[in-house]
């Protein structure tokens, strides 16, 4: 798996070549062909293995309440894990994005990706409005929904034009200070907002 | 250029050949290469054509006002032009950006088409504030970026996971309804505001 990564983030999806993954392993070419039939079943193991590890790491995110959780969630999708390579990878993943509709294996794979960020996301607006911690006049599905989308953008601009996903996390939060926080009456008679006690909180 | 797009729409663009191309049209594939050196050439070509349409296209749009034109911005884009190849037509479209980090004709193109999107929203919104249609307590700069990005991970979950443009349509003219559009005093005392008058507007 690891060395799918490097040879993905080294020669993209489209010119990947089973040998390429061999010669970044300590595995020869047949012994790749003896586990996966293709470099699409190589491939959709690989996606599967990163679906776990996200799973993994959002869900060991550790946050004070569901505001919190929200904003983890966020940083975790537009914050490059390992700068050197993250581009290639995001590309490599764009690639792979426009093989849904020819692939029903990827299909499978980016459906399970877009269903758990939806997800994940869905519950923690639910846990803020039964909690009060955010509106209730939004509903959370549509919501949660959207930021799926806006993610998914991120990371295609980021791709395509080169558009830093850290503008894209700064313009999140404050949506979700602006729009989904829920206003405390103390708040509003002092004049402040969970938008600013955020931000004297952060560093 | 139309025999391109509908060579993209049948082949993608990963294995597109100029042979693929020429067989779409009255031209031979000698004829192509005269004119293009390359797939690349042609394509960058087809994008800057797709450009000059897009670009006539939105300037075109008949609005009345800051409010409904920004609307009609987003109900362009997010709607498909052609029901039957507009699928093969994203997914070739989202290839090709994936192709932005190693080409640089193609990234110049796909500058060019953010750029135009971005600058469209952000003088629609700035002008939508300066008549007070709009709230000015948001940075026309900012939201016109995150409508861009919202834009593009629309296109991109349509490709990857079969999301429908409609539903992403849908939350964004919510998002212009809730918080961009001004509420005038007259609304407050009435209970109503424009959202409430933007859906009696609709068929």
């Amino acid at each position: 798996m690891e060395a799918t990564y490097v040879a993905l983030c080294k020669h993209g999806y489209a010119s990947l070549r089973m040998q390429d993954i061999a010669a970044e392993s300590s595995k020869s070419k047949g012994t790749l062909h003896y586990h996966y039939d293709s470099k699409q079943e190589l491939l959709s193991a690989f996606l599967e293995y990163l679906y776990d590890s996200f799973a993994a790491r959002i869900d060991a995110l550790e946050a004070d309440g569901p505001d919190e959780r929200l904003r983890a969630l966020i940083e975790t999708v537009l914050s490059p894990r390992d700068g050197e390579t993250e581009q290639e990878f995001r590309t490599a993943l764009l690639e792979i994005k426009a093989q849904g509709p020819y692939d029903d294996e990827f299909r499978v794979q980016l459906e399970a990706f877009d269903h758990l960020l939806h997800e994940r996301l869905e519950s923690t607006l639910l846990d803020g409005q039964e909690r009060g911690v955010f509106r209730d006049d939004f509903d959370a599905e549509s919501i949660a929904d959207f930021l799926v989308t806006v993610l998914n953008g991120a990371q295609t601009r980021h791709v395509a034009v080169g558009h830093p996903p850290e503008q894209t996390r700064a313009q999140l939060l404050d949506y979700v200070d602006r729009h989904l926080v829920a206003t405390t009456d103390a708040d509003a008679a002092n004049g402040t907002n969970d938008a600013n006690a955020a931000e004297e909180r952060s560093p």
